[in-house]
């Protein structure tokens, strides 16, 4: 039996979605200082006071849509993985750098910069960093099969994350994709090399 | 015999140094949207006319300066490279990762993350960015003694610059200098091996 849920909430689920995916898209494109509530609000075709009934304050609007949008990447990761087809560490290499390449990775370095520079942003930015560097790690570990009880292990898997970081950054500007597939070719061997040495 | 100049020369060159390093941590400290040619001007300690003097714009201005930066960090991370005692892979990897954990990072950041919410400002940048990957690559051959005639060695390369710019940004908010060196010291062996692999 699936959960019952009043048509109200319902349309309260719908809109607050709305918001998540308008919030993401504006921070994307806007950058944070053009990234108003009411730019947002505009965009999701909701009015000022509903998205202000979700998200009481700016900074919880955001950092709920990065949050929000990170796990349905994850999930979505973890699921094509599991699926078919998708096995050798080149497969799994090219879908995690994936990750640092769309619009979600635009968005949460949009509001990285800015907390940057604006104190009242850090503590719940550096707080979401922390949580999402987590789960990249744990979904990273559990995609390649590291064993993290084998000395280096860890800091392999981390180099790799920090390194698809990069990757994302270099693609803000330009279409990195044929330097960008160059690499992740010869580090899947790497990587693959790393994990399985003795 | 040395260049010789005049009074006034030295001063317009002292004054054009002042408003570069000025622009960097006015960029790094504020962003973009905080940095204006009036800010820099103020904390360079020079008027605002003699800063539209020497940078007729905003953009002329701050891409001069990580222009600037960027290659006095080249030059002195090459002499200490060059000195005596910074020879093992792990020194000149260490010394390539501090680079991008460094106010030039944030500051050529904020400016990056700019061009990509203004349009007037993308090009100048584009441009901006391809040189100086260009001369941290040509820097990072040479320092790292790599052979890129054999198959791989410029994706390895290539990829521990990503890895590098991953970690800046990875210290973005907080003092990641643990995990990092950690990182740094497992990947110095792992760079070693790819290297040197027939």
């Amino acid at each position: 039996m699936g959960t019952v849920t009043s048509p109200k909430q319902d349309r309260s689920r719908a809109t607050r979605q709305k918001l998540l995916q308008a919030a993401v898209s504006c921070l994307a494109e806007y950058g944070w200082s053009g990234s108003t509530v009411a730019v947002v609000a505009e965009r999701a075709g909701v009015s000022r006071g509903a998205a202000q009934h979700h998200f009481p304050t700016r900074e919880d609007l955001f950092t709920a849509a990065v949050e929000h949008m990170a796990e349905e990447r994850s999930t979505a990761l973890r699921e094509l993985v599991g699926g078919e087809g998708v096995r050798t560490t080149h497969d799994i290499v090219s879908a995690i750098v994936g990750l640092y390449t769309g619009p979600l990775f635009r968005a949460a370095l949009q509001l990285w910069v800015a907390a940057s520079n604006e104190p009242s942003l850090a503590p719940t930015v550096i707080a979401l960093e922390a949580r999402i560097g987590r789960e990249s790690h744990r979904m990273a570990v559990e995609l390649l099969g590291a064993d993290e009880s084998r000395p280096g292990v860890r800091e392999t898997v981390q180099g790799f994350l920090d390194m698809a970081r990069g990757l994302g950054l270099a693609n803000l500007l330009t279409d990195d994709s044929t330097r960008r597939n160059g690499i992740v070719a010869h580090w899947s061997h790497l990587i693959e090399d790393a994990l399985s040495a003795p």
